[in-house]
């Protein structure tokens, strides 16, 4: 019988963060939601306003060596001769205005930068993706030459706000900004959201489509049957079970 | 020379189906139709009113020691620790409505989904999906609150009471639920039925497009070359050849 | 450096022939241009009248032991136990009436059944595609209560009647069969035959588009290049290269 | 910790820029922009006026003793029985007429391909394709007779000069050719470009869809921190990652 990791919700200790941080960029790697950039941030629950992400590095290939210790403004906290994230800092201000957010999750898939280019609202199709009933606010507020990057204290501060209270960010040209309060709950919030994307790009060219979108009822209790610890630690379990497979260094997490 | 498994037809122990339902669910996640969600049943030969179904796991990872026995009002009659899946409910009723039915198996390809919510009639485009000439109901009538998962008693009745006498039934944004007379016409219909839905959405753009659907004679005399043994034992093999390539714990089954 | 095989051209024994065909029915297993179904035939150059064909199993786990004689009758030669395709007929009409074909490939490719359902004319978009400047005929007459499958004589004879002097025929709802004067070439049709079908359908949407197929000049140029011993060998050995990665047993061919 | 080859930039010796030029077949294989045909070009930093280009063979197969030393006027300088490309006189007649260009690249994505027959301007839609926020030009001057390959010197110097100054050019119904001033900016504007492509083929359908497209200002900066040294050499290293993983005969280099 396949031996699961137990669902264990939110980590106790800074060792089991870094080590949540660790598999949710496999793991989001390996369902082809983040490429060669990307990035996830995971609160460090032994230290107030600290946080562990990567050092710059492709999240295919992050290894527990490579986390560091962030603080809310965005200081390496590690001392390290990494290089961090130049985009840390849409994590600090997030982490730092959003005390019910555990874990942040930055990346750019293909279907999710099309669709932000028509300002299309990405709206929950199916029961999975319930969560999504609400559409996500879009940013399009980039710096002038900052190449439509968020490196600037300011800058993620700007998409904070942006963001709000909302689940998660979609911002134009670019990518998402997706919140969760467990890591478990932003790497099925970034999978799932890319799937609607998906979906709903095929239903695109349907001549005269009326789309049935899920309804404020349907939607909000989609999503909380989604949330629920069974169906969380079941996905959870899947996507570590997938990822293990085909990355055999994870074997010992 | 490829050893086949030998086309076994219907099982006749309670251990032949429990091994079907287990390359069922191996089946359908390599052949990508089921993800972390999604589940089969198969009858129990050798007792009235159970079946086979696996605990609440991904299909891409059950094991021999998942499948639990379970009734047709829905309760676990193996003595276990482990959790059925809610939506255990769909089979039960399914199972206890339809004589003819042996098979069950409930998925979510976002190909499906999508079409669900234009409510778009899903139906043959070509000779290998021959046997969906017939479109299938659509239910769209799930309780408040439910999260649109089919989780209590009466759902799984009205839902199969929407499905009537039909080979299966779209459930608008949520996926399908597939029936069998036998397990290996279960899993072709399910695969061909989300192939079909793909060369669907293929066409959706063409421009003024008169596709041209197969005829109810083309539809009946392809399902009849389709569920022939030949053909449901070639194709079957075939699948299970293929997740033993890429499950090596299979080899023993 | 890698050891490719070199580019044979047309087999001179039955012993080669039956390798070709055997590599050919894994090349496009590997390519997804053939799935459970479809099946490939090659004239035995040792003798008048007969040809190399597997037995009825998936082309992905065809071996040599699997290949039978065939005549132009559609008749097994080999003494065998093993059950031919049904459709062999359609190898059998078409090599008997076209001297110039030496082997024939039937396959179903999503892009390919697709398209037939619509009567969209299969043009070259690309130079790679240039053998199919001039559209393929489309066949649509299939036997009442015949499932769509061409099993008879006399439905194979009608097909390639239909087929005429084309490169291959298209059959709505079915896919397609396609010729070739050496195994390499009526693998490279196949291939790419498919791959233009998939770029047809890319640019389905494209409002008002206006495509620019490849002119006569440009398609008859095309073709002769792409079926150039230099071009043929190099798709050839590449193919073979792919296959051989992804199924360690065909080394020793 | 994953051990990544550093960053090194251009090449400095012969045995390097041939390394680099069997890296860039091999990494362009992995992430499918090439498939049996195109080709690499890298220039001798030990020579003025020869690159480094494999021999006739498949990218995913190229191995180090396949790569030729080839001169401005497309002769092979290798003493060598095997063949160069036929298309050779593509980076021989764009190295010699831009001094700035340091590597070639020439693909047929199926998605380039298909945009390309409808003269469709393939614009950046998102950061990470930034360096495309001024369309290529587009190439439709094959001669006669030439199967809109460019295998002579003519044909090549007239391609370079309508690539001019920019970045690449898209050649109608054919492909790409994509320089860099360093053979990881070549690699990575021919991934991007690709992908940029893809993701304007999943807007098409958008009924009256007003794309938004990176600005002016917005592409000239994405394009600056696309090119830094900290994105390309972290993306060369993910590439090659990657196809270590794949190919576990790259492991030496």
């Amino acid at each position: 019988m396949f031996d699961f990791t137990p669902y264990a919700g939110l980590p106790k200790t800074a060792e089991e963060a870094k080590k949540q941080c660790l598999l949710a960029n496999r793991i989001l790697a390996n369902e082809n939601v983040l490429d060669g950039y990307g990035h996830v941030s995971v609160r460090n629950p032994e230290a107030v306003g600290t946080f562990f992400q990567a050092r710059a590095v492709a999240p295919e290939f992050v290894t527990i060596d490579d986390i560091l210790e962030i603080d809310l403004r965005g200081n390496v906290v590690t001392e390290t001769k990494f290089r961090p994230y130049g985009e840390r800092v849409i994590h600090s201000a997030v982490l730092a205005d959003r005390p019910d957010v555990f874990a942040v999750c930055h990346g750019h898939p293909h279907e999710v930068v099309a669709l932000s280019a028509v300002g299309m609202p990405l709206r929950s199709i199916g029961q999975f993706c319930g969560m999504f009933w609400k559409p996500l606010p879009i940013f399009d507020a980039y710096s002038p030459g900052s190449g439509m990057l968020i490196s600037e204290s300011q800058d993620g501060e700007r998409l904070s706000r942006a963001l709000g209270g909302a689940r998660g960010i979609v911002m134009r040209g670019h990518g998402f900004t997706m919140t969760g309060n467990s890591v478990q709950q932003a790497v099925m919030n970034s999978i799932f959201f890319r799937d609607n994307a998906k979906m709903q790009l095929l239903l695109l060219p349907f001549p005269g489509a009326e789309v049935k979108y899920l309804s404020e009822d349907e939607g909000r209790s989609a999503e909380k049957t989604q949330y629920s610890d069974i169906s969380l630690g079941r996905c959870w379990d899947y996507w570590i079970a997938r990822a293990k497979k085909a990355m055999p260094d994870l074997q010992e997490f």
